[in-house]
């Protein structure tokens, strides 16, 4: 079994000192909702951010990351023969649980309602039998959760290593969710590794892993 | 080089018998456009496709996929390494033409506003120095340009293989870029293969080749 572990994803609701902002009320108003419970978005608060949140500018905000990373991952072969588990951890210590068989909404916006649900209720659909809910939890107490040994970090500033030659039958991979930066979670105990010289996206890293590792162990 | 061409893509302007639809005028409004300068777009006309155009409800109006097949392919290490060329052809024979070093917006939204755009000029951002241009191509026409022989059609109805094996150096990979049916172009000349017993998406299908190619000729 693959595990894979999208780290620091940069996805929460939008938080209390942006509630009064232009950008944010109109989103709101929009989409007949409260500030409190809209995701924060930086192609729509990008000025808020920028004002409240020095230094964060291009890092917050970006739900499109997890779900590309979760439109990838659910749709792989690997998942489709239920041989991969994904976890969206974020900024706030919360993970968001998914079960396989989840078919992830294409469109963003409709994704994007799908998560504030899923922010305000902490399941989706039902809470007897949840697709996807949501538990307080930081990435240590969720690998002792998940009882794994092998994990591995990647990280564009690891040691470089061949993906395909790294990777066991099980195996945790943990991907960073943000888009520029480093883990806020504390993860120095674990060595870091890269796969390719440079930066790459958090779903293409993603694919990376998957599809080496359907290679390997020959699913596809 | 690998040469990826997605086909018969559900990327299109609204057609003319769905300007006056109150979802189309609705959306056009909103984003301060004409009704035939923005995209069709199913979230948001499903009821208009569905009245006017029988039978193709769940296969129009896709520019996500489109979207998502450009931000695995354009990412990858492969592309970054310069060893990937890709290719929309629509589902009206147009040919979207792409640099490597372009950086597709992340944002849907502005994706969208991206192709309007092109649709429009037929260019983005300038006609002397063009990111992304189109032409009048079918896919044949296509093929002759390109000039590789090696044509490799993927389908889930063709002959089931492991794409690894049968991947060459200088490749042309065909991929179907609508959610379901079959191919609307003439492509009965060339074999169909199968890489997995089901469907997939066609950013899955596309991410599943660039990562088999870098790992049989050593890019990554």
């Amino acid at each position: 079994m693959l595990h894979l572990i999208l780290a620091d994803a940069e996805l929460e609701l939008v938080p209390e000192e942006l509630w009064n902002h232009p950008s944010v009320i109109n989103v709101a108003q929009r989409r007949g909702k409260k500030p409190r419970n809209i995701l924060l978005d930086s192609t729509f608060h990008h000025s808020a951010i920028r004002e409240h949140f020095k230094g964060e500018e291009n890092r917050r905000g970006r739900p499109d990351i997890a779900h590309y990373f979760l439109l990838n991952s659910l749709e792989s072969p690997l998942n489709l023969k239920n041989d991969l588990r994904v976890y969206v951890h974020t900024r706030n210590n919360e993970v968001i649980f998914i079960r396989p068989e989840t078919r992830i909404p294409k469109s963003y916006n409709r994704f994007v309602g799908l998560i504030e649900e899923l922010f305000h209720n902490g399941y989706v659909p039902s809470k007897k039998d949840p697709l996807l809910w949501i538990e307080k939890l930081n990435i240590k107490d969720l690998l002792r959760k998940i009882g794994e040994e092998n994990v591995l970090v990647l990280c564009s500033k690891g040691e470089k290593k061949r993906i395909y030659e790294i990777l066991e039958k099980d195996q945790v991979v943990i991907i960073g969710g943000f888009p520029s930066g480093t883990f806020m979670s504390d993860i120095k105990n674990f060595k870091k590794t890269s796969i390719f010289d440079g930066d790459l996206t958090a779903w293409v890293t993603a694919y990376e892993v998957i599809a080496n590792y359907e290679f390997k162990f020959s699913i596809l």
